[in-house]
């Protein structure tokens, strides 16, 4: 197997951009699909997939979202076509006879032994906010992951009843090309890495 | 800005698949550093960045690695050309000077709130680990992430006297096509995902 393009490397990692503005063009909900027909694929621990997603895209459900955001990112939610608030279910391992038909015990584990819930659901549920991010720049979007917001306050908002938690939220769409602040750096091999 | 080609998403997402077993073919420092130059750009909270990777590679690296492991994890350690231990700077914070140098109080705020500081650090340094498994694939290698491992014990093993700590590991290399197993389901749209 090969590497894939030049191109797409530019696209999804190397020249891909946070976008804080927005372009007044909609995403539809085929394309809405089609990044969880591609990020639903990505690995996670014993395919426990936690994670979950609101697409948050009517104007309701937008002045629901706003008075639980920072005011940093009041602006930026309401330019973007489409806020995605990436969350998980803080139940999802009953889900394990069908996510995981071998079970290997993990049910009771994961039933009897709450840390370890929080810690995978954050875990393999940021995961897949990964693979959420590149599923939506590979389809040709941009993104700007948030975590400027008052989780609590979202999760009374859109869960009440239920059993899902927000953990970050993105704005997807076209991002406004003029909005764009020069990149910030990042840390060397040296400083982040080490081969053993 | 359009969607990467189709034979790129099969790589990435929708046809790609964690190996157990292990082709022996090395995998190059070169492709390690290619690797990291991918995942760095990666969007992180205010840039922060917080994931470092160890490339466990050399034998004497792999005899400290193995009696961390749980036994079914093993042989797949040992198979594979090298596994990088996805870990995270418990003081990340300390780099927002260079990171972010806006700051805009953020340094003082980790400082002082030790559960913000690891909600932040396993929000952002898994979602790193996203963008670590998507960047080895888009470079042509496959993966095998495992959560099936002792963390205090691998941390002792590797991390005495840093503050770094382990998320997950990965095996890297090329997969031997034939250790795949049947393809487990995912969850449907509507299962995982909702519109407002």
């Amino acid at each position: 197997m090969s590497a894939i393009s030049e191109e797409a490397v530019k696209q999804l990692f190397t020249e891909a951009r946070t976008y804080p503005g927005w372009l007044p063009e909609p995403v539809s909900d085929e394309t809405l699909h089609a990044i969880y027909d591609f990020m639903k694929w990505g690995p996670t621990s014993a395919n426990l997939s936690p994670a979950r997603i609101v697409f948050v895209k009517t104007p309701e459900a937008k002045e629901k979202l706003i008075p639980c955001l920072m005011p940093m990112n009041v602006e930026k939610v309401k330019a973007a076509p489409v806020t995605a608030i990436v969350a998980y279910d803080d139940e999802f391992h009953e889900l394990i006879p069908k996510l995981f038909p071998m079970g290997m015990g993990f049910l009771e584990t994961f039933r009897s032994n709450r840390q370890f819930r929080e810690t995978s659901a954050m875990r393999n549920g940021s995961l897949q906010g990964g693979y959420f991010i590149l599923a939506a720049r590979a389809l040709g979007l941009d993104c700007g992951p948030m975590s400027g917001f008052d989780n609590a306050k979202l999760d009374e908002a859109f869960f009440a009843g239920t059993k899902w938690k927000s953990n970050f939220i993105c704005n997807i769409g076209h991002g406004d090309p003029k909005s764009v602040h020069p990149r910030l750096p990042r840390l060397t091999f040296e400083e982040a890495c080490r081969i053993d």
